[in-house]
């Protein structure tokens, strides 16, 4: 089980197609929450060269750099960070580590026709097809993405109807659901 | 049912009590789970004079200013943070919105003698007294919070032993665990 955390083509506010900025704060909490359920490569996707300058520093910065030593649970975290230049270089990356075709599951808070919900999900999760989950930052994967995709999730549902869940605690909570969400263990 | 993030007393990687600074994004992604899940106040807790100004300027900004036309959605989980210099004076919040005395959960990744668990928890919440869910920045509550408080909740396990979620990440998963963790609805 593989993630992706798409910059380019996401959409703005008006829906228009742009390469959103990498955020600092995505890199370590999706790293540290893929870490947490098992879940590598955490592909960062961007083709914009300054970007992947600035992904390639954090990287440095906290796996080989200063911060590991001042922190090496960072360290294994954000080591499961592969730069890729677009979504189909991470499939291609997928298809080698695994020699197998991946499933994509792309993930939106405001999925139209979702065609995938959390047994399905956990389902896929235990599948012997390695499985590529697929986040957009700014305000989403572009309609070409989720199109192609081979599975569109469910989006979270809350209990009012606000779906304005951060990309970091999104793919937490989808996370969280796919692995352990059930857990109704006492302590 | 509330929410508090504490910036003092919490602990550095060393242990030692110290206060916290201010993340922007941890109002941002807190708010909005909270919003999500309809929890409500979400007390952003610290004594500190300086941090105090950031967290009004930053509540001022997306609720009464630029950012509230920019984006309603943000305004309205922002909408829900209320400033206080410490855990007690929350309290005393929650006691005078309800008139009732509040049970306090504190949480850790760390937590050595948990006693309450995610069934548990979930029925503090549909309790008819309020419960106050408390969170620690830097490296956790001071040990004295978590003595102090009516319920220790279990840690969030992942499927590794590795336990190093952000404190965005934990609450996320946390609220989502509460109060629809365990939609196993397909769609």
């Amino acid at each position: 089980m593989a993630l992706a955390l798409i910059h380019h083509p996401v959409v703005d506010k008006n829906g228009k197609t742009i390469a959103g900025a990498v955020t600092n704060l995505d890199l370590h909490d999706i790293a540290r929450a893929a870490k947490t359920y098992g879940v590598e490569p955490f592909y960062v996707v961007t083709p914009l060269e300054d970007q992947q300058h600035l992904v390639t520093e954090i990287i440095d910065h906290w796996v080989t750099g200063v911060g590991a030593r001042y922190n090496p649970d960072r360290r294994d975290a954000l080591a499961l960070i592969r730069l890729q230049p677009s979504l189909q270089a991470a499939l291609e990356d997928v298809r080698a580590r695994w020699q197998a075709q991946p499933q994509t599951v792309v993930t939106s808070a405001r999925m139209a026709e979702s065609d995938l919900g959390w047994d399905g999900l956990r389902r896929l999760a235990a599948d012997d097809r390695p499985v590529l989950l697929v986040f957009g930052t700014a305000w989403g994967l572009a309609p070409e993405l989720i199109q192609a995709a081979d599975y569109r999730l469910a989006p979270i549902v809350g209990r009012n109807g606000y779906n304005h869940l951060s990309v970091r605690s999104a793919v937490s909570i989808i996370l969280d659901r796919m692995f352990t969400g059930c857990a109704g263990d006492e302590g």
